[in-house]
């Protein structure tokens, strides 16, 4: 009893499979929740179908929005998805990381209505921007850490640079995006094109998988 | 390491368990979120049963467009399903094919919403006739590139042929549905009954299970 | 080949764990959704610290449904929990009871704002009273097709006999609960705190456990 | 026959993993829902980048008590993670205590609504914190009652004892954070802090993991 007193008890390793679990279901409901933006008062009241339709096109920068900010969390889900296909255990660090991450997940609805509103005035393309590079910076980081801690043992170490290559490109993107939405708002949305581009042109180099 | 940068890196093989957790907290959302559009402002300030019922009944027809695409959705997602007993892997270029798929699942809502109120004008009649094409096209094709990858090992040839037959049913439903919202708008939805009734002849034929 | 058109193919029976899934997903938003029904008008604009309580007391009969609705759904979601502990396999059919079932769970968000604003009209009340009874008679059924269809074999007669004892009440509760929302609203809703006790009751009894 | 009228069923154990399912899709959206608050009314209708910036800037407040709901959710599954890494089953009461405990979840969207709106009154705060308190004291009970009943087999004392500790502190926190917020709204949400604060510093000591 004494005893007990006197040495630490050893932190505990956690499965973690419900991180995933919650994991997915964030992301799952921040991906669904991007519509309700789309549900809009100025398709309300209307009578003709040419009204019907003139309204539907002016809404074509919110469903440009609307489908970015989508494929942008489906790219960060497979990022999760792929670490963690590798990410055998937990710490408590590691589900603080993973929770920062998904603070950034819960935020892309709300960035998302900003700029499909405001997609012309550098705050909002930059609130967006940003998010989009927290995201991406604490995915990059959620890895190192649990490479750090020994949580993807098994994993080639070829895998591993290839991983950090496809982390770190996100990165570096998104942190351009930022500095562009302040001078050129409407441009910075067209760079995220380049994710997957980069990432298509590292694959034919075999540089990732 | 030199050899390293010559060779590609394989790519990596995912169970699918992941995609389909997403795909139920989506479908499941997406289901939900249907219910949101019968809280309406016209059932707001009354105070006579009488108004309410009156109230109740004018929003029948949202009420049809909610059953419909809950079923519509519930169908989508039996899919899935049958599909995904057989997928026991995945890779890359399937996630997002899934994700195409979930694209459709999250607006579903949102058509259901203009239906529900322009449901006698072509333009949302076509909206949500096309939302229901792309789905069941992406459906269709997400088993076929499983197949032609492997991933359904161990599936009889005449259970491919039947789950193909019932793939492309809703499809051609689906796509005549389309050309009827242009033409006869209130017609199209009823169409979409043709996809339980030809599945239930089919499956009488013994052609699908 | 032509023997295949000539036998039928065998159904497919599945494994129940996504049928589970996508039930907990539903459930848990159905759930969380009731609370969006307390975000009310009557709380914006505000001043003092009295009108604040003041507005809050006169949400309290919403407040009440908010609490019904999340009881009974938690309890419709135990008879599901509690029945998925025996059923092991499904099929096509159980599948679309389930969806059913599925069905009046969604409702329920609707239903609640119903009652937390009318909850002194009988066409409101019906439409609570009949939405639980609709969700019991389902749950009622599921259990039933899943004994007929032997997917729930190994569960010992005993249980069997207490289940569908612990699955009708409920029925017969919701049922006269529908009667007496007709004649006497306000009435209606504290017949709901029945099932508890006579479920209670009956485990004093030993009949269920 | 005759018999088993005479003794009593034995009350059926089950699985956790349901109940840790249907946790986790409430936490995810009730997580999710707190970015629904965000998008505020006075976000619209603006038109220069100036007034954007001033009301984003108006917005801190909600951003605030957003931020802060977010982390005692997190916080929050992450005691109801590392508690159902030791409790292996449940009976029909450890389902409705955890549903308790859910229910207090659900609410933290609306409390936080109200604290967004009227942080500086009492009224707001003491709903906030007590429903932090709620949750806390069932989530304290809930291990409790697990261990009582023996689903935590195999869990050393000294962890019994951490655990325990750490569960007792949010509800002592919370509980003077309840009355902090009738005499000084303003600082009531600042003793939240003092959870992780205390939990680092039990750390240190080695008295908790």
């Amino acid at each position: 009893m004494e005893q007990h007193k006197e040495h630490k008890l050893k932190e505990l390793k956690f499965s973690s499979s419900r991180i995933e679990a919650l994991t997915d279901g964030i992301f799952a409901f921040a991906m669904t929740l991007l519509v309700i933006n789309l549900n809009d008062p100025q398709l309300r009241g209307l009578v003709t179908n040419q009204e019907l339709i003139t309204n539907l096109v002016k809404m074509l920068p919110r469903f440009y929005m609307f489908l970015l900010s989508f494929a942008l969390l489906a790219s960060a889900w497979g990022v999760h998805h792929r670490q963690f296909s590798y990410i055998k255990g937990s710490d408590n660090m590691l589900m603080w990381i993973n929770m920062l991450r998904l603070l950034f997940v819960v935020i892309v609805p709300f960035s998302t209505v900003l700029v499909g509103e405001y997609g012309n005035l550098p705050a909002a393309a930059f609130f967006f921007c940003f998010n989009m590079f927290g995201l991406s910076v604490v995915s990059y980081y959620e890895l190192e850490y649990a490479v750090k801690k020994g949580f993807t043992e098994g994993l080639p170490d070829e895998h591993k640079k290839a991983s950090r290559l496809k982390g770190a490109y996100p990165v570096i993107v998104s942190s351009i995006a930022c500095l562009v939405a302040l001078i050129k708002p409407e441009l910075s949305y067209w760079l995220f094109a380049l994710i997957p581009l980069g990432i298509l042109f590292m694959k034919k180099l075999g540089k990732v998988v």
